[in-house]
């Protein structure tokens, strides 16, 4: 049974998700839906698409990867669905899917409306498009069924952590539900270097803990989670509350 | 594989839901289950209803909508389950149900202890009598199995927008987890007249936007939204907050 | 089809979760995943065991209880698997599951990293070991195969209610997303005695209501709930808001 996965910034309260899981099993009875999150910020394109980055190859192989976060939903961004090596990614082409396209084999513009729900409203394209896409392609209906095959997609701007001089300048990217703040140094940037110590809004944290376990309770410790970033956490606690932080914040690494 | 639906204000923070689950697969263990929303603000029967009818008709032929908002568990209100002509209702007769009523075919008293979970509580019917009935119909037990048939079922008391004089009255019946503010007028309505400008609060819109590109950032617009009521947004903003709104505030379109 | 159940204090704004749901069905693609809560209060361990406790036996035979609330993630505390006669449950050994085991047959300790998901993280064993293990358990795989029997495992400390004098004392132990106030006195203990009057918070309750709605709109009731514990209520409205009650409030019955 084939998978698709849902990664919205629709939130749980209201019906959008649920419809969306009836239209995709009105078209293919036979798929298994998992829910990502729907609890993306409003709009937060960044923070969507470094939650798929963290969550894609997780899935098995063939997964349909189906993301809508859509600021410019009934505006002419372009639709895409892209085939990788091992995946399919669905969604609006403003950059939500980039980090997650690793090998991709082709990229689709969402053109042909025999796919589409119809009429085709002019907000809620989850519904209208991006379901019946989804719902279609795990059918197996080839990826060229749904439009013409274009070169280009967008990019996420995500910054980029820097090396100045003896140090490495990043950021907080994104904020886990513990209050994790995790930044935008990889670890294999950081392990070109010799971290001495790591400084956040004036505090210095002076080496890179295994586990929460090596410092004490409610103190401030830099780890590598489970992004493969490093993230600013509190032991039994929360870093976003303890620091006031913010995504944007600057964190830097004396190498 | 039968779809049952569920939509509760139940909330997410306890295990009221996951255990509805467990008693329907422990009685078809071949349906599928597809939440809705179980964030109803507690005992909404309008906003349910509301969600209800913007999601039914969305599934499959032959889906079991199972809606648990229920301020009256315990006391003497009718339990019911319905046959419309696609699908499946089971839920509390008070109404929250009559929004999706389309073609009935037969109302049932739920009344048969044979298909309740025992002993039945009195404060967690979604488990002891709704999911079980919703288990065993899934599994093709006939709805005159669980009651007797009745004639009348409630109807909820959602406001109508009015024409009066050159302005038709209407009001906020639902906000979106955007902030989006949902009206009782509806497209049909609206199409019988040409309309001048729209009123909310003070403010006046001057046409119907097709998408919500067609404002600038931070401004109103009036928008056909996805339930096919006119709805008052805000371009990449929050309308509920922009203009404190709640369900009730009033909306004067000039015709 | 199996079914497993996930009962964690991950939240639903992250991917946490979602990634669970990947690895588990990578590794056994006909198992049945199905969410008790993800909303624990983080790492509030006596939260998780009572509402394990609450929803366990409601799922069919065979079921595998996964809970991941585990505040000494990456530390030297144990990974447990427990098959009783029902069922198998999965989690960190720090009591989360205690309050469920009934007619235990076998409790081994998890330390066969055959069985885990390489390299293993610091920070995320739900989706690096207990994701797995859950998964090839669903598939079969015999408990004995991810480590040693044991002979123990720990215990939750959840304050029992006591007889004092002409009073039995109780305390609050868990409040429900109606704010409603479950107590540790449970029915059993109650039956044995002749209950005069409840005293919450300085407030008197003469009688154990049957349903919510024999007292007045707005007023306080006892009654026994659907965990089948003594739960204090307020008709149509929220008794943490009312009493400004907390975990850890004493509740008193006069006999």
């Amino acid at each position: 049974m084939r998978i698709i996965t849902l990664l919205t910034d629709y939130g749980l309260e209201d019906n959008f998700v649920g419809v969306m899981k009836g239209v995709i099993l009105g078209i293919n009875p036979n798929v298994r839906i998992v829910d990502i999150t729907h609890c993306v910020k409003p709009q937060d394109i960044i923070g969507a698409g470094f939650l798929l980055k963290g969550s894609y190859r997780f899935f098995p192989e063939g997964t349909i990867h189906l993301v809508v976060v859509d600021p410019g939903v009934g505006s002419k961004r372009n639709a895409i669905v892209v085939e990788t090596s091992d995946y399919f990614f669905i969604g609006p082409d403003n950059g939500v899917l980039s980090l997650a396209l690793d090998s991709v084999r082709k990229v689709v513009r969402i053109t042909n409306e025999r796919y589409f729900l119809r009429p085709v409203s002019s907000t809620f394209h989850g519904r209208d498009i991006f379901a019946p896409v989804a719902g279609y392609l795990s059918k197996g209906i080839s990826v060229d069924r749904f439009g013409k095959e274009t070169k280009r997609c967008k990019d996420l701007n995500i910054p980029k952590a820097k090396k100045d001089g003896d140090r490495i300048i990043g950021q907080v990217v994104y904020i886990d539900h513990f209050g994790n703040l995790i930044t935008n140094i990889d670890k294999k940037v950081f392990n070109r270097f010799v971290c001495k110590k790591i400084r956040f809004k004036g505090t210095y944290i002076n080496k890179i803990s295994i586990n929460y376990r090596q410092t004490k309770k409610r103190s401030p410790l830099a780890i590598f989670g489970s992004f493969g970033n490093l993230e600013i956490s509190i032991r039994e606690g929360n870093a976003k509350d303890y620091f006031c932080a913010g995504v944007g914040d600057v964190v830097s690494v004396s190498i």
